[in-house]
């Protein structure tokens, strides 16, 4: 997906929440809003929007000299989700269709995205996995993912976030461990998943866990490592997590398979679907509506 | 009011949304958004944000090659507003204030702001000033805004927008016709009043209208008119209209009563209220509250 006209004020203010969230410098705060106005001026439109987020979240990092920023939040996260894994155990073990409830829990790990609420509190995760039981879920496109899953030789699961990764432990349960490679960034950009987090959360017992060699909010395929490539490459199933994710694969001729939450307008309207929708979404299809709803609403043409 | 960091995603939000409005040529969209993200990467901060909005428009404007581009829309807004007129006289005829009922008619048609929502329903309208009515409202401000008003030999009304100029009427039905000059902008910008919404509301026949020579959505004093100028200098009592009024007039030393609504969180940080708040406020609170405010919350300083 490339980045839309909309993109670009919300990266700008992503940026300052960003920044204001490591250093109260105010000097630094300007330096970064006066950086990033500049490169989006000239953004090749053609590119995702982690493109843009991966550049900014480097200049942060370099300004105010810290290298991964979130790491104590994502810590935190890790241990706070964790503490939730016994009772997501019970909820498989109770369940009818213990995949279908796995796969929600994970959509479930990546709606709460511990990165962006600092004040979360337990009832809030409780209130949104019973909304991720209940929400309607694309069924037609679960049986794919069942068929799918109940033949593929190598799965590929792309993580999103720190924390989130514990609901995703889940699903990897119900899918069997041997035959998955769980993909976590190469370095720290915001809450991202990172090969500590997989070795906290216990994923790296678990699985086999490669990091994709890179450091943007999303899997920018051409920055990733050619370990990453071959995996990728290899792999005839591949599971991604959250809107970065989405953004940057959703154009690969693969057979992804994307859960999240549509959180912003613009992945709304390239998903065709409203804000706030619990998200199974195969790449076929997204390829084909991308392609259909790119016209459409707030949807710009690049020019250029 | 200078501009704070959290003003520049606005900015660019608003420009974009401003030239949809006009026009559904998307390299024009693309044209706008580039050259605004790149004027605003260099801005001086120390500047109010209509600075920064007048150069926004214009460009809009030169792109489109449309002098007036919210013409009909004004045209539009005015004929509605008139309708509500005798409605308006009425609650006044009912009140046992009627200046203070007068000062809250006058805020409503700055909340009702025609020019953001062109799909204004009647019942929209009846709520507003109904909410205006019921509102909290600091009546120690009222009580000075009544005896300024008792006294004054010369009243400057620093109006708005199209449409809520036939607001302004009732109040200053009130305030008396004889020393009102009233102050429509120079040129279009967006939906702000020009001498032509004073002529087409019955304003210019009532009152003395003078234009301020600038086309900013605002009142930039250093790019007013010398008649402006004289008019500003000699008043002994000024009221200002919205926000644009607020930002660029919240630091001069004049006895203003701003009438507003606080709609963004800067402005309502600024001002010390919640968003949302119907605001009467005088010159010398805001100055000082101001001044104590600035190095609070969101509200930046300005590094260079």
């Amino acid at each position: 997906m490339r980045t839309y006209f909309d993109c670009m004020p919300c990266l700008i203010r992503q940026a300052l929440d960003a920044v204001r969230l490591i250093t109260k410098d105010e000097s630094i705060h300007e330096q970064v809003l006066r950086e990033v106005l500049r490169v989006t001026s000239t953004a090749d439109l053609h590119q995702s929007p982690p493109v843009m987020a991966q550049k900014m979240h480097r200049l942060i990092r370099q300004l105010t000299k810290i290298d991964d920023p979130y790491k104590r939040m994502k810590k935190h996260f890790n241990t706070f989700a964790l503490a939730f894994y016994p009772k997501l155990q019970r909820i498989i073990a109770e369940s009818k269709e213990p995949l279908e409830t796995a796969v929600r829990l994970a959509i479930a790990g990546n709606i709460i995205d511990l990165g962006v609420k600092s004040s979360l509190k337990t009832r809030d995760i409780y209130k949104t996995i019973d909304e991720a039981l209940m929400a309607e879920l694309d069924l037609t496109t679960f049986d794919d993912f069942k068929a799918e899953a109940a033949t593929a030789k190598n799965i590929l699961y792309i993580a999103d976030n720190a924390g989130e990764i514990v609901f995703d432990r889940i699903l990897i349960d119900q899918l069997g461990t041997e035959r998955i490679i769980f993909v976590v960034k190469g370095r720290p950009v915001i809450n991202d998943a990172t090969m500590e987090d997989a070795e906290a959360t216990g994923l790296a017992d678990l699985v086999r866990v490669i990091d994709n060699g890179d450091d943007a909010p999303g899997t920018i395929h051409e920055s990733c490592s050619e370990e990453f490539h071959r995996c990728f490459e290899e792999a005839d199933m591949i599971i991604a997590k959250g809107q970065g994710n989405y953004e940057t694969l959703s154009d690969f001729d693969k057979n992804i398979f994307f859960l999240l939450k549509a959180k912003c307008p613009v992945i709304a309207n390239h998903l065709g679907c409203k804000i706030g929708t619990t998200m199974l979404r195969r790449q076929n299809n997204t390829y084909s509506e991308g392609i259909k709803h790119e016209h459409k609403g707030i949807l710009n043409k690049v020019s250029r």
